[in-house]
């Protein structure tokens, strides 16, 4: 038996009406916002990952070559493909630009548990709008965001200009190691660290920078920093929509990336994996050949907005079995375009098989049996049956599609 | 500057909701048939391809290695796939299964105009149901499916049983040259390759059944034949639901595929490449592990559906440009909110420029622009005011969303 690749998924029809169905309300949160869907090509060229990430990227991506001999990868991420496709676009479009995407993305890596080789990305950008109001905008949307899907989570909120401050004196290769260490919240190992440097002087500062419970702790800990101006006025324009976060300085995401603002999310129900969501401001255009324009975005694991959203729920709609003997059989499917033209699901049987056999299909599948025997197509009548109450009536058609739409039992 | 890989394409967002809209009506249309939507990985083992198509398909798909080095290769079409998951999952399944797909596929070739090598494929298939109600059904969904996204083409119906049954004492490698060319509808190499081999006989019978308008027709071309009784019942089903079609026996699709029923369709303005849909009857779960399992279901090319309904529309929301004096932004953040709460599509200005240029640039996006500067946020009111008419008024928040929701001028 053929199986499907190792640490990739399929689908059956339930949980797929449900990932659609958040997916819609993920979409139209966005919308509202501005951020309108864009869609870029599965693979790209692998340069455009490794300008971005390193040769190193190399590794973890699925390569293979065009007809024309070049390097191509699908894509590890959702957000250097935007980019490009903002880069080409550019001249054509009204600044700032508000894009969302769903993207399925790809990582080359030995499977895990709960760590998929195709998984779905939902994430947003917003290119050219390099302000606090820019910044509080990518973190409020991200919040209704994940508010529309249904999720509970807990948002953190920091910046890296702080950290930034207090390292500023340090070379890079310890700046790397120790922001590494924050990240990862290692606070024995920040220590070591730092002990092992002599540089004990940092540790109640950088350790300061996890326990910051306002705009005011932080700039007793850095002192005026340049950025101050703009990190109070989103925490400000945070608070003021009553937006439930915490302030966290020790998050880096990524050295090297991220340019300022950066936020986590994390999902009470995900065990080990529950960021949901990481974002922050960045600058990628220039690398692909555009001008240096400031942006920020995010994106959501929509694979674990799933999980966190829990059980898969059974599907909404009413479902009518249509079921007929042989000489009825043209009757039977006009009845069916009846009902679907009322908006039900209206499955036929479509197999050689007798009333009896096919009611107890119909027992399996639908919530109404609508039957149509050789009486019932003279008379222009259906006999209509509540498959859970086990009643039944013969009726017109127009009744029966009246009983349905209200639940005739 | 990075350009993306040659035969592919980028979706800007109003083409993108252009596409999203129409698949929701597909879906739609299949969910009301029983049809629901299934997903599987974008990538496949390789063997899925060369068990159902020979070794020759290697060279049209995009190929590579998972860590594991098994050989991989991106989706060429959706139905191998599907049939895959079916065995996979057929001993939970009650049948016959209907299920429906969107599904992005990729073909390894030199780009040419119109044939990308990333494209998506509407699919449908009906495991289980080896009937002529089965194969009508096949073709009337597709034919609903098609008129819900809002296609106008022509139906061609066929059947292979009359093809092979005239050409039943031929050997098998001349049957496929002349199946061939029938299925190229080219008559005159039909008839040269005829009288090459002295066939000249099967000449009238052949170019019959590209002619036939009726079953008694096709039937005093074949004589009788084991499949007559199913071909009628199937053309009868059609007929009765006043099916706009014709009939065609000699369609092909693919040799050593197709088992019994096939069907094509073409749209109006598409040029050469008008085919928008193909399926027909087959079996393949028994190639991938499974019983055997008599099948029919269809592919409808989305890229051609999407060129076939023309222009993209204009989007039909109403944007609500947010403009604020910088002391009101606070202000400002919420009134977006209450616009966005109300269902429109609030876009606040980011950046900081005064508001001359805010209302500039809101003329270029929006249909309205709703004014915070001090005294709005003092009052509780704001300035809304109609930019395509010009009028604007000083009104409560309330009456303002009212004045959008009504359009006010």
């Amino acid at each position: 038996m053929i199986q499907r690749p190792r640490g990739t998924r399929d689908f059956l029809p339930d949980e797929m009406e449900f990932r659609r169905n958040t997916e819609i309300k993920m979409r139209e949160a966005a919308r509202r916002w501005g951020y309108r869907e864009i869609c870029t090509p599965t693979f790209e060229t692998q340069d455009l990952y490794t300008i971005r990430s390193g040769e190193g990227i190399i590794n973890e991506m699925y390569t293979f070559e065009d007809k024309g001999g070049r390097a191509l990868a699908l894509r590890p991420e959702g957000t250097a493909a935007v980019l490009r496709m903002y880069v080409n676009e550019a001249k054509a479009l009204s600044k700032p630009v508000r894009w969302c995407y769903l993207s399925d993305c790809y990582r080359y890596e030995r499977p895990q548990k709960g760590r998929y080789r195709q998984f779905w990305q939902f994430g947003a950008e917003l290119i050219g709008a390099d302000t606090a109001e820019g910044d509080a905008e990518a973190i409020l949307l991200a919040d209704d965001i994940l508010h529309a899907a249904g999720v509970t989570y807990d948002l953190h909120v920091g910046h890296l200009a702080p950290m930034r401050a207090i390292l500023k004196d340090i070379p890079e290769d310890r700046k790397r190691i120790i922001m590494a260490l924050l990240d990862k919240k290692n606070i024995g190992g920040l220590e070591e660290t730092l002990d092992g440097w002599r540089l004990e002087e940092l540790e109640s500062s950088l350790k300061g920078l996890l326990e910051v419970h306002s705009t005011d702790e932080l700039f007793a800990i850095t002192g005026p920093i340049p950025e101050q101006e703009r990190i109070e006025a989103m925490v400000g324009i945070l608070e003021n929509e009553d937006t439930a976060f915490c302030q966290n300085y020790g998050i880096v995401r990524g050295l090297d990336y991220y340019t300022g603002m950066v936020f986590e999310g994390f999902a009470e129900n995900l065990g080990a994996e529950n960021q949901i969501i990481g974002g922050g401001a960045y600058r990628l255009a220039h690398l692909f050949g555009g001008e240096d324009v400031g942006s920020c975005g995010f994106g959501i694991g929509f694979d674990r907005v799933m999980v966190s959203l829990g059980e898969v729920p059974a599907p909404e709609d009413t479902v009518v079995a249509v079921l007929y003997k042989k000489d009825a059989r043209g009757y039977a499917f006009s009845l069916s375009r009846q009902f679907r033209e009322a908006g039900f699901r209206a499955e036929m049987n479509l197999l050689e098989r007798g009333i009896g056999a096919q009611m107890k299909h119909a027992a399996k599948t639908a919530r109404y049996a609508v039957l149509a025997g050789e009486r019932e197509m003279a008379a222009g009548t259906v006999t209509l049956r509540n498959m859970k109450a086990g009643t039944q009536k013969e009726c017109s058609v127009a009744e029966a599609i009246r009983g349905v739409s209200e639940d005739w039992d």
